[in-house]
């Protein structure tokens, strides 16, 4: 009876933030994690597998279609989620996409204190870059003119706000952070440094692409220079 | 005696932040809008002379090179300075670049407060972004076959930046501004929009000059299509 009285303490840090209604997660780590992880592995396995026997894409034009499929799914989906749904730490069901973020907000609780710049960050994360992710794939698998532009426009927007995303914090003194090693170094440090290391990567080997295209137009359409 | 005694009252939403040391602006609005005015017909005049002598550059090159310079020096100098002074609110010299910020911020008090995320993005604005400015200058000027990727990243970064700028108020509830229409429509909404509507002219034909250079190289490089 107490039990429905007293409500549950929440995990978050700063640990005086407000959070009415929180429920703690009906989800062990363990499971969310496998749960994330086995969706990503049967996404980047099926978009391979297809792109393999599709068409005539070259290994790194798969590689790249496994990449943005994932980055895009998750982009949609699991942030669109968050973006979507300000009470998700008061969810008693177990959904899967409140679980996840319920288990995150350890690592960064501006999701749930529904932090301005966090979100709208999130809202173009997930409604622009996430859609944009999925013109890619179509961009690569049909080879359309506008693909390299829009890799480097997603690629940048996730660099833009990750840096934005890691920049706040600092600022702030990494105060939304729990202090163990699996919450601060892990989810907050690695995963997202995944979407600085990639973005740049891509951002370098298009723009790349794009100024040899750029440089044999520039030879054919202008005089040679004395 | 007094004056010295009690703190002077500033002038900037919501009423109740606090901002010790407040010196109100000893230059007049008319003044430092003026200044800002002439520094940057100056500078585009300067570009507009200089691209039209020193090399054969079209017109529409010539009037990129006068935005990015204005919007360059207007990046790296003066949100450059907002970023690296937090108390330009407590100058009594008359520096005009405090006093810009001073009148501003009557906008938009988050830079006087320091809040987060607008120092952040002025930051990556004035230091990632403004020098981006002055090397798209150059591509444009030697017609470096890097430019249009340059201007879309450039230009994307500020779109980005502009778009989280307004969100965050947004969800803030526009509190941060005063209510008078010069301060909320004018300075807030009417000068930012600027970096919301230039940005995505130059993104679209950036990128459909990029396509058409890319679909050309498809063309030579791929047999065609049966």
């Amino acid at each position: 009876m107490f039990k429905t009285l007293i409500p549950a303490r929440h995990p978050y840090y700063p640990t005086d933030i407000a959070l009415d209604g929180f429920s703690p997660a009906t989800l062990g780590m363990t499971t969310i994690l496998s749960a994330f992880g086995l969706g990503a592995v049967v996404v980047v396995a099926a978009i391979w597998l297809l792109s393999g026997t599709y068409r005539q894409l070259t290994t790194a034009e798969r590689v790249l279609m496994c990449w943005f499929a994932f980055t895009g799914i998750t982009h949609f989906i699991v942030e669109g989620a968050v973006v979507l749904d300000d009470k998700f730490y008061t969810d008693t069901t177990g959904n899967i996409l409140k679980e996840i973020w319920k288990e995150y907000a350890k690592a960064d609780s501006r999701y749930a204190t529904r932090d301005s710049f966090t979100i709208s960050m999130e809202f173009v994360t997930a409604f622009m870059e996430g859609p944009g992710c999925f013109a890619i794939l179509y961009g690569i698998a049909y080879r359309r003119s506008w693909r390299f532009t829009l890799q480097i426009m997603v690629s940048l927007g996730q660099l833009y706000g990750d840096v934005l995303y890691f920049a706040t914090c600092y600022l702030e003194g990494f105060v939304h952070s729990r202090p163990e090693f699996l919450y601060f170094w892990v989810y907050f440090v690695i995963v997202n440094s995944i979407w600085i290391v990639i973005p740049s990567w891509i951002i370098w080997v298009s723009a790349r692409h794009i100024s040899s295209c750029v440089a044999a137009a520039d030879r054919m359409t202008r005089p040679k220079a004395s």
